[in-house]
């Protein structure tokens, strides 16, 4: 009971609408919350073969990606501590007609919030559906902007927002990712971005070695992004 | 006063949650509801330069697209009688950090719901703010739909091979198709096929009618194929 409360208080503070829900919609979420922790590399949920419904992220970090027939993958978005999934409960919004897969891309502590028991109280609750709307909007414009790149960025900006973006992610200048990751989250080949980082190595811009890349000039690649 | 009566009980018909709104938010959807006549061309909403509102299409045709810096477009989406955009009122949620161009693409009768209306009511009534949830999947299931034909595309090449053999071998330009056959035929599904060919249908390639697929424009189909 006393660990149970403990959850429900912590999940408060992360669930910006939780105020706005009436005192029977707070219990059915606090009755019916699930924790769960999930090891990297973990598939949490893959196109529409489940409905796991909402994830909160409460430590770690989550990958959203789409799959192709052929198995190339193109990452839509990334969740990070405090972020909410809505794509893992695509079954409650009858519109939404696309699948995407999420895996753990780091070990990760989930709240989950059954997709039924979203789906009730969002329907009842006008600040809980405007809630919805606005996560969904996120979501949106992060693929909007991911059209952008694709259609209008050349390969080697996008190459150099992808290492940029890892950088920062990680805190360190020596990035342990294989090429055939980076062409998996571009939705590209794998001998193609070999070129481009062997481009950048003869620039100066990174230093490659066995599953390693080391970025050397942050700036250059920061001008090379925005250019 | 008669015609305004008559365009608002039109109205009721077109936008499915009228029955779930209360006698002031009827009314006051009635007293600022605009309709409007735009002339084929007409750029109706640029950017984020103005927030028009909902527009919901009478009869007529409108195209959504994104510009980029050169002047390069891509089509988002088209929308044909009784269709409803949200994107022109995207001021009314926050989290839409994107940009659409939105031109009467046909001669089109429009009504129009301004901006500050729709969000007022959508605050406080969960069956409108679970309608605008349902547009807002309608219209990002379009766009992922898009990013996996420019991603992975080939299907529109085959579908359009498809079509270009069989008015050959049939000799004529009167396809007695189903979707499924083509689909079967492609090794795929046949609400991928309907989707592809109502793409089609609106870049103005074919024509659809029950059972019956027109080939309209085949040397754009032959250069689709070509590209």
């Amino acid at each position: 009971m006393f660990v149970k409360e403990i959850t429900v208080m912590n999940f408060e503070n992360y669930f910006p609408v939780w105020n706005d829900l009436n005192t029977a919609q707070k219990k059915i979420i606090s009755d019916n919350l699930i924790t769960q922790y999930v090891k990297k590399g973990t598939i949490i949920h893959n196109g529409n073969l489940d409905c796991t419904g909402l994830l909160l992220v409460k430590s770690g970090q989550l990958r959203t990606y789409i799959l192709s027939d052929e198995g190339r993958e193109i990452t839509l978005y990334r969740l990070f501590d405090m972020d909410m999934c809505l794509l893992s409960a695509s079954c409650i919004i009858r519109s939404i007609q696309f699948e995407v897969t999420i895996e753990a891309e780091k070990d990760t502590d989930l709240w989950i919030i059954p997709a039924e028991i979203y789906k009730g109280i969002m329907k009842e609750s006008a600040p809980v559906a405007n809630y919805t709307n606005e996560l969904m909007a996120t979501r949106f414009s992060d693929v909007m902007w991911l059209i952008e790149q694709i259609m209008w960025k050349s390969l080697d900006k996008r190459v150099a927002s992808f290492l940029l973006e890892e950088t920062s992610i990680e805190g360190t200048n020596e990035l342990k990712i294989t090429h055939e990751t980076i062409a998996n989250h571009l939705g590209s080949h794998r001998e193609v971005i070999t070129r481009m980082l062997r481009y950048f190595q003869g620039e100066g811009l990174v230093k490659l070695s066995r599953g390693k890349i080391t970025i050397l000039d942050s700036k250059r690649l920061e001008t090379l992004q925005r250019s």
